[in-house]
């Protein structure tokens, strides 16, 4: 019996968080993801689990790594997910283990979809210079100190790097993590009002 | 009966925080300070009571709101203090009454002391821009991006502005706020190693 292909199907992509990160801005891409057809691993500092938070200051669930950041190979994934969570990318931008897994898949050329604070991640490794992204507003003045031109839009998408402002954005958010991890390489910049 | 002074007697310091502010970066100058003969202010955004966070992510004690910022006016007091816990800054930045409220300091010439995530709100202000600080390390590109010099040091002060690292630096950093702020103007950069 035929069975139509899923726009993610065979696509593996990791998610990069620690402790503090936003629940909803880890659960729904996952869960986005894996309902296109991808397997979703969670990428972090240590292993066991890590402390997700609601609103930043309400410790939600405690969300199981599937593998360590100093373990994990960025060419065993197709795409990388920042969630945010102010607390989670303050902790990985001092881990120079997790900076380089970043680095990475834009040296691979592979999409990068990040959200809220997620793109502190981006600042960290220098990859905001010259690309239009957004972020939650408080990120506004270090990015574009970085050499990046920050943008007040839900969704940006800029050579192949997906960003969002806040979990309000989330449904946008995933609908264009999904079109760009299955299309795999960079689209050149695409403004969404 | 004669009296000896205090060396913060009749000063009026501000701390200014918000929910996630770490909680002993809070209480330990507030402490000091009072210790040390001065009256001191919590200065907040909303009127009630703010979230203190202990190592960001496990909920501490409440702490009740002197008066909110837009209401506080910089002339009031002598010098300001900047406590971390990622969130709090972070919601800080984000809004310009607050952000108006530290530069003030800047502008008239008053002592201002900022530890671990709290220099993000000098990062804001451009106040970092041809200083050199310390902070949380995880501060350390936006700080230099900011134009800022970035140094590793338990206590550093230049030009009236105070800043230290992390918790462990608390008492050190109490001690050199108590001395600051007693002499109540810049005292030109003193490197601490």
């Amino acid at each position: 019996m035929a069975r139509s292909q899923q726009p993610l199907e065979g696509k593996r992509i990791a998610i990069l968080a620690t402790d503090g990160v936003e629940e909803i801005e880890y659960t729904q891409p996952r869960i986005t993801a894996e309902q296109a057809g991808a397997e979703v691993y969670l990428i972090s500092l240590a292993a066991g689990e890590i402390q997700a938070m609601n609103q930043d200051i309400n410790p939600g669930n405690r969300l199981a790594v599937d593998r360590t950041v100093d373990q994990a190979q960025p060419s065993d994934y197709d795409a990388l997910v920042l969630p945010g969570g102010t607390v989670n990318p303050d902790r990985l931008r001092a881990n120079s283990t997790a900076m380089a897994f970043v680095r990475a898949f834009f040296d691979q050329d592979k999409p990068v979809a990040a959200i809220c604070h997620g793109p502190w991640s981006l600042v960290e490794t220098g990859m905001v210079d010259g690309r239009t992204v957004t972020s939650y507003p408080s990120l506004r003045t270090d990015i574009n100190n970085a050499g990046g031109l920050w943008v007040d839009r839900e969704v940006q998408v800029d050579d192949g790097l997906l960003t969002s402002r806040r979990p309000a954005d989330l449904p946008a958010f995933c609908d264009k993590l999904v079109e760009q991890f299955a299309q795999g390489h960079p689209v050149g910049q695409l403004n969404l009002a």
